[in-house]
C-alpha cells in the first residue's frame, strides 16, 4: 500500500488501525460545486461529461482541491452498463435518467448482451487510468457499479420511479424474466468492476439504491443473492494487494447482517439507521460506512459539528468506520459546509482511535 | 361490542381470539375501483368528494359490497387538518397535494391555529355519522389522521417531495420552529381523532407516512414523541368500550419496538419488514397490521395466494394480526385480485387460529 500517501480509507475498510476516521462524500463531485457546473456546461450533457476522460478527471479531482477528503471516486454513472447493453440512455432535463428501449418483453430480455468493458466502457477505464495518474497516490480511488437489482429497476421501468411498479409487477408475475435480467447484470457488473480494478481503482463500491423497495424474502432472492455472487467474483489488485469492497443498500437497515454476510469488506449504512446499533449487530468483522443525514449540511457549522460528533460517538471507539453521508449530497448543500464536515470528522474522531 | 356483527378487526387489535385473521386494505376506497372513479367524476375534485358526506359515504362503502373486508375506513385525507389551519390545500392534477401558503417563516408558524373539529372539520364528522348509519354494524369503521411530523412535512415543503429538503433544512437549522409546528399539529390531531371517536369510529389509525425519512435520533425527537402524546390523549368510546389505535410509520421497520412502546394497540408494518421478525421483536402485547407487498396484486391468483400464505406463516399462530397491504393499494391493481386476496386471507388464516 506504499503507493498511497493517504491510505486511511483502505485501512479502515480492512479494519486496520488508523489515526482518525477517514471521510469521503457520496456524489462529492456534483452539482453543489460551482466549478463542477462550469465543467459540465463545457462538456454539454451529463453523459458527454461521463464519456470524456479529461473532463471526468477534472471533476473527480475538484472536491479534493477544496476539502481534505480521504478518497476520490471515479466520476461516472451506474447506468453506463445498461447503456452499453443497447438500451439507449439519455437524461431528460430535470427528470433524471431515461431509456429509449426499456426491457418489457421476453425476446428482448433473452437477447440482452453482456457488454465487453474494454470495448464498450473503455471511456470509464480510460478515466480511471487518467485520474490515477493525476492523483499520483494522494488518496485512494474508488470505482463503482450499480447492483444488478438496481440496474434492473431502471432497465424495466425505463427511468426512475417512486415505486417501480412495472418492474415489481414483472418480479411477481414473471420472476424467471427478472432473474434472467439479474443474472445478465450480475455477470456484466462483475466484469466491469474487475476491469476497473485492472485499470487501477483501489476499492470498489456497489450501489444498491433500490434494494430497499423489496420485501425481505424478495430482497434476499432478487438483490442479495446477486450481490454475493459479485463479491465472490471480484479479483484482487495488480500485485495481489486487496481491493476492498463496499456494499450499500439504501433502505437496507433491516438487512445489514445479511449484507455483511455477502463477504464484502464494508457495509454502507443510510442515515436512518443508528450506526451504533448497526455495529453491535454486525460486530467488527466488517467495516461500516456512513451515515450523517445529508440534510445536516443545510444547517450551521455548530450543528454540523454536533451531529458529526453524534455519529462518531454512536459508532464508538476502534477502527472499521468510514465516515460519509447516509445518501448522496444534495445539489443545494453549501460547499463551505462540506469543509466544516470534513474537518470536524478528522478532528473529532481522533479520540476514538 | 355487540353492536358489531363482525368484530374480528377490533378483537385482533386487542389481541383477543378470532376465528380467522381480519383483513382490510389501505386506500381500499380508491382509484383502482371503476365505481370510485365514477363517483369522483360526479363530485368534481378529490376535495369536493372528501367534503360531501353523501358521496364520502358512498365511496367508503363501495369496496365492502365487492369484497368480504373486515373493516371500513372513513373516506378522507390526512391533509384536512392543515387545510383547516388555513394553508389552502389543493390537488394539482397528477401532482399530488399542494398548499397555497406553506409554512416558511417564524411569524406564520407562531400564528398557526388549532382548528376546532366540529366547526372546521364537521364535514368529516358528518361523514363518520352517516357511514356508521349506513354500515349498521356490519363491520367496524376506522377513523384516521396524519402524524404531526408527516403533516409538518407537507406544511413546510408546500407539497409532496422525494426528500422534503425544505422541512429537513428547517429541522436541523431551526428545530424550535419545527417543534412549534409539531406541538400545534399534535394538539390538532388529538382533538380531531377524539372528535372522530365521539362521532362514532370504532378504531383510529395514525399515518406517519414520512417518519421514515428521519435519522433514528431525529425520528425519536420529531415523530415518535408526538405519536406518544397523541396516544396518551385519546379517549375511549361512548360506553367506555375501547377504541383501539394503530400507528403506522412507513419505513419504520428499524423502530418497531419504539413504536410499540407508544401505548398503541397495533403497529402497522410496511412490506419491507419480515413480519415474523417484527413479531419476535415486539412480542404479543401489541398487535401487528400488515404487510403484503402491494405489487403482489399485479401478479396472478396463484401467486397472490402463495404470497398471502407466506405473510400468514411468517406471523405464525395466535391472534393479534390484522392483515393488510404494506402500503396503500396501487391505482393500477386489478379489482378482482383484491377479491382473491381477501378470500385467501380468510381461508388460509384459519389453521393459525
Amino acid at each position: 500500500m506504499s503507493r498511497l500517501k493517504n491510505d486511511t480509507l483502505i485501512r479502515a475498510l480492512l479494519r486496520q488501525p488508523t489515526p482518525y476516521t477517514p471521510v469521503w462524500i457520496m456524489r462529492q463531485a456534483g452539482r453543489y460545486l460551482p466549478e463542477y457546473n462550469r465543467t459540465r456546461s463545457r462538456a454539454g450533457s451529463f453523459l458527454d461529461l461521463c464519456r470524456n476522460p479529461d473532463l471526468a478527471t477534472e471533476v473527480t479531482l475538484q472536491p479534493l482541491s477544496r476539502f481534505a477528503l480521504d478518497a476520490a471516486i471515479v466520476f461516472s454513472d451506474i447506468l453506463t452498463i445498461p447503456d452499453a447493453m443497447g438500451l439507449g440512455l439519455y437524461f431528460a432535463e430535470g427528470e433524471g435518467p431515461r431509456f429509449d428501449r426499456p426491457l418489457r418483453d421476453q425476446d428482448t430480455i433473452h437477447r440482452l448482451p453482456i457488454p465487453d468493458p474494454e470495448e464498450q466502457l473503455g471511456y470509464v477505464l480510460n478515466a480511471v487510468r487518467q485520474i490515477q495518474r493525476a492523483l499520483a497516490g494522494k488518496v485512494p480511488l474508488i470505482g463503482f457499479a450499480g447492483s444488478p437489482f438496481t440496474l434492473a429497476c431502471y432497465m424495466v421501468e425505463g427511468g426512475s420511479s417512486t415505486d417501480f411498479h412495472v418492474l415489481k409487477a414483472m418480479l411477481y408475475a414473471r420472476p424467471d424474466l427478472v432473474h434472467h435480467i439479474l443474472d445478465t447484470n450480475c455477470r456484466a457488473v462483475t466484469g466491469y468492476l474487475n476491469a476497473q480494478i485492472n485499470a487501477g481503482v483501489d476499492a470498489v463500491m456497489i450501489f444498491d439504491t433500490w434494494g430497499g423497495i423489496l420485501s425481505t424474502p424478495a430482497f434476499r432472492e432478487f438483490s442479495l443473492a446477486y450481490l454475493e455472487r459479485i463479491i465472490e467474483g471480484l479479483s484482487g489488485g495488480e500485485n495481489g494487494e486487496p481491493v476492498p469492497s463496499i456494499v450499500f443498500t439504501k433502505g437496507g437497515g433491516q438487512w445489514l447482517k445479511d449484507i455483511a454476510a455477502t463477504g464484502c469488506d464494508a457495509v454502507g449504512v443510510d442515515w436512518t439507521t443508528d450506526i451504533g446499533a448497526a455495529r453491535a449487530l454486525i460486530g467488527r468483522d466488517v467495516a461500516l460506512q456512513g451515515n450523517l443525514d445529508p440534510a445536516v449540511l443545510f444547517s450551521s457549522p455548530d450543528v454540523i459539528r454536533k451531529e458529526t460528533q453524534q455519529v462518531l460517538s454512536a459508532f464508538g471507539p476502534g477502527g472499521g468506520h468510514v465516515f460519509n453521508l447516509g445518501h448522496g449530497i444534495s445539489q443545494f448543500a453549501p460547499p463551505e459546509h462540506v469543509g466544516v464536515l470534513v474537518d470536524a470528522v478528522h478532528e473529532l474522531s481522533r479520540p476514538f482511535h
